[in-house]
């Protein structure tokens, strides 16, 4: 059953305890926003998640979205539902308030996000994508542009798309054949066919905008002759109203494994006239900002889904009885014992907890540090977040949807055969959270990303950030007593497997590229198993601390040192297996010839 | 792309070199049965597999089982395929000659329903479940009921069931209320509500029988008072054409993640007309020998599909192009090169390949006890083999369904978004194997029969036949060089890892039945480890000797060293995890308090 409920209390403890210590000080852009209001905004979106998102999840994946006569439609209550969701300032969260957004710090946002993932991820992509796009449009459109399109795009009431897919090229968009032809007007005309295009088209808003990939027609070969444009479905008028349909089409809406209620459109552009966003030929840079965001965000889909599995996989333990407890009957009252007391399934239970817990306290740290990068006053501070979010923006992304994938898994085996019927609603987590490991750069492509272009970067630049605050946290708890001690000794030897192996990588890769992208998936894998680690580790001091105060509220510390035990004993051990793995390098992996395949 | 070719050569492999020293001796009973004649089987098998079941695999997948006014139909073409696999006697191949079988051995069987469940699991469940309801009934039934229902039942023209499931109970069968009323001709009278009966109701067969889990009246509670009824869809008349209908009515059919073309039924007994099979009260005795059947079976469903979906990546990943090689441009005709090229992608299909080929070739030593178990004529190598059999089936059905949902997921994740699109036909893999990690008893249900009914058992009788053969083999291989070198020694490592875990799990699972629970999937998993590890190895000295003797087929030989050193190199390390885990115990599983989750 989808029963969610947001874990309030969790998230206050990554936004306000957790990461106090950060180094990335109160940030002067935020001072009106009080503790109390940032949990009062939480406790809203929990209410919008779980009362206006929740209930319209299942019946949006039974029913899917139609496309008929060139009309998408989505799934019945979802345009009730976003426009209850506009209306509440909700897709203006964390927006400019130049443009009328909220202003709110990505550290609040990245968890509402996190809950409306939970309640229903197909519904978080038509304003998500917008978010995205949004995003290319402040960084690199002209101010006739933003002024144009921003506003609107804002308040939810025209909504963005990213279209950079296309039939034969994904990864690899150099090979993108959409053209862009310049006008005399400044404008381009833009033809071409794009796939997999999320909230491609819908009925959602009164106007939709796409951002574009395409090449003109003198344009270099390869990924250095695409540049980015701006191609809405109705070109405006003068006054911003919706004016003349513009060319674009949709061919088809795919079918997929999950995300039903998401509409992933084929479209046709053609003649559509669309404006430069950036530079001519530079669009690569202007998609990867906004991918580096959706690729957070994307990491959050998995935690969302992780989180929102692992508690209908939890109602269930505790409602099913089946069996009795090995050491003893423990509910003599009914006919078997609830089947939470067996150990293998509290293993599953509590492997998708910290997974959660483990995805939440990382994210909570990037997400603090993508607000320092834009609002520290400090430009050292600001180079410094900047620093970690770049090197784990493909960890997040990765590992999150990895691990939420394996925590809706777990959710379905928890159900037994019930997991496996549609109206349980925990296999459409899985289907659901299956495309977050793919769109948006691969697993493997983050992994490439991490190895190729952010381990060995300015002699190691982007690593720092990350590894001192994990170096500084061992030497400081050296002497640990109780629980914590364990887990040091364990976070100090996963940390000293991934600096040996940052070396080897670095080493080897140097001479043959090949051998760092054999051990890429493995190296995110261990860089992502420390910093929860480090993350636990710090969680369960913190713990400790309040304990010993004697915090009223010492469930969720005695909670927290025991998940965390779990962690430690039962999910960072992985760390060795990546290690060996990048150790083994790239013999094995090559040798078999092609053929033999 | 769904492309699938029966990895024949591999099969020959397992099935003619691999084992053969596996001291069950040449069998008299299959003395007719040549080499060459098998092969031939083999060939014809995977005929039928690639022309007539893969072809109506994904379309039964999109159109469904429909039913109305309670009649069930199967999808477009299901009735022909089933009728021409009939008539060719695909039905009856292990069966015994004595009821119209075919009688051959089990080894060629279950490589057969290998191919079977690749290129059509759903498909594979009618027959499959036929055959599971046939070897309860030889082993159980009265003569008159062998008499009037094998001879239908081997040639399939009648199929059968398994009636365990209801609504409030899977797992503990004691909580089971379908009542069995004697009646005074030595019938019964079965009234009740079972769900999940797969095969249930389907317009294949001109008959179903079912065979029912009950409870008659003056039954002791729980487990010791079920028994087990045949209760055929329509009465037999007495010349043994179909007669009337017997009460028995599908209230619904599963809507399900998939295995959409597998009629899944809740099915409502209402003073239907059956007889006992086996002894009053002793039905769990009779239903776990069909059990254990249909569970190395399942686990053949789990090597299948990951064989399936491994080819469908394989293909996919030759056939796409996208970005350059990293070691330097490998298609310059090409405007990129396939993805095969990049370690990454490698590393997805070896992984899958080295899941297969382990699997298949551990499934093959497991296949062959069967065999013996049967039909050696010395009751040592008999009670060997059965005590192999009871260790390794579920292993065989819990590793084997783990690593064929992870290769189905590679196969996914090498296709990228296309991947995610049904068209595809990868995804349907992910769908259709996610029930075998469930169904015939969760995969945490194998662990604790492993642990708490195998291990202990007769004085660890039962890891003698698994343990001696490896250690015989470390023995005799120390001193080996080339690739078998580190091989065997990652292979002593590993086994010394079950060992100890053996001996921790035997010593703290006495005091603490709970200690046993929480080790539990962690030991099936690294017994599994260890059992592919000596299958490769062994697999590569028996290489190594071809490739010395100058053997034509140096090619298969290669490659199956290649593939190995994968396995060695990037998969045993779990190994170390699993004994980690172990080792950690129960505490941090058992820590958090119900109420914390």
């Amino acid at each position: 059953m989808q029963v969610y409920q947001a874990p309030l209390r969790d998230m206050r403890f990554v936004l306000h305890e957790l990461h106090a210590d950060d180094g990335h000080g109160d940030l002067p852009a935020f001072e009106e926003f009080t503790p109390d209001l940032l949990d009062a905004v939480l406790e809203e979106a929990a209410k919008v998640a779980q009362d206006i998102l929740l209930p319209i999840n299942r019946s949006g994946d039974e029913e899917g979205c139609t496309l008929e006569n060139g009309v998408v439609r989505t799934p019945e209550g979802f345009k009730a539902a976003y426009e209850q969701f506009r209306q509440g300032g909700w897709c203006a969260l964390a927006s400019d308030p130049e443009w009328g957004g909220q202003g709110l710090p990505e550290s609040v946002n990245k968890l509402v996000e996190e809950m409306i993932c939970a309640a229903n991820v197909s519904f978080s992509l038509y304003p998500g994508l917008t978010h995205g796009a949004t995003t290319a449009i402040e960084g690199y459109a002209s101010d006739e542009l933003k002024r144009a399109y921003l506003p609107k795009m804002v308040e939810g009431s025209w909504s963005g798309t990213m279209c950079l897919t296309e039939a034969h090229c994904g990864t690899d968009l150099g090979l993108l054949r959409t053209r862009a032809v310049p006008q005399e007007d400044g404008s381009y005309k833009i033809t071409g066919s794009k796939i997999f295009i999320s909230a491609g088209e819908h009925d959602l808003t009164e106007n939709i905008i796409h951002l574009v990939l395409a090449r003109m027609p003198d344009a270099p070969k390869g990924v250095k002759g695409i540049s980015l444009f701006l191609v809405p479905k109705y070109l405006p008028k003068a006054d911003g109203a919706v004016g003349p349909a513009n060319g674009v089409s949709v061919a088809a809406i795919e079918h997929k494994m999950g995300l039903k209620a998401s509409a992933t459109c084929q479209l046709n552009f053609d003649d559509s006239i669309g404006w430069l966003v950036g530079t001519a030929h530079k669009g690569m840079e202007a998609m990867f900002t906004m991918m580096n965001t959706e690729r957070v965000s994307v990491g959050v889909q998995g935690l969302g889904l992780g989180e929102a599995a692992y508690q209908a996989a939890v109602w269930y333990a505790k409602d099913r009885i089946q069996g009795r407890s090995l050491s003893g009957v423990k509910r003599p009252d009914l006919a078997a014992d609830p089947i939470i007391v067996h150990p293998d399934v509290r293993r599953m239970l509590l492997t998708a907890r910290v997974y959660n817990e483990g995805c939440r306290a990382l994210g909570g740290w990037v997400s603090r540090a993508l607000d320092a990068q834009k609002h520290s006053p400090d430009p050292e501070v600001r180079q410094r977040a900047g620093d970690l979010v770049a090197l784990l923006t493909p960890v997040v992304k990765a590992l999150f949807t990895d691990l939420g994938y394996d925590s809706a898994n777990h959710a379905v085996q928890v159900y037994g055969g019930h997991g496996f019927i549609r109206e349980s609603g925990v296999e459409q987590y899985v289907r659901d959270a299956r495309i977050a490991m793919i769109y948006e750069g691969t697993n493997g492509i983050q992994a490439l990303d991490l190895v190729g272009r952010k381990l060995g970067a300015h002699m190691g630049r982007y690593l720092r950030p990350f590894f001192h605050p994990i170096s500084n946290f061992i030497e400081a708890n050296g002497a640990a007593e109780g629980p914590l001690q364990p887990m040091v000794q364990g976070l100090q030897q996963a940390f000293g497997a991934l600096q040996l192996s940052t070396g080897t990588i670095a080493q080897k890769g140097m001479k043959d590229p090949e051998e760092a992208g054999a051990a890429a998936t493995d190296y995110l894998r261990l860089m992502g198993l420390v910093g929860m680690a480090y993350c636990f580790a710090k969680s369960v001091r913190i713990a400790g601390e309040k304990l010993a105060a004697g915090d009223a509220d010492a469930d969720f510390y005695k909670a927290k040192i025991a998940t965390a035990a779990f962690f430690f004993d039962r999910i960072l051990p992985q760390a060795t297996v990546c290690f060996l793995a990048i150790k083994s390098g790239k013999k094995s992996m090559m040798a078999l010839e092609e053929a033999a395949f």
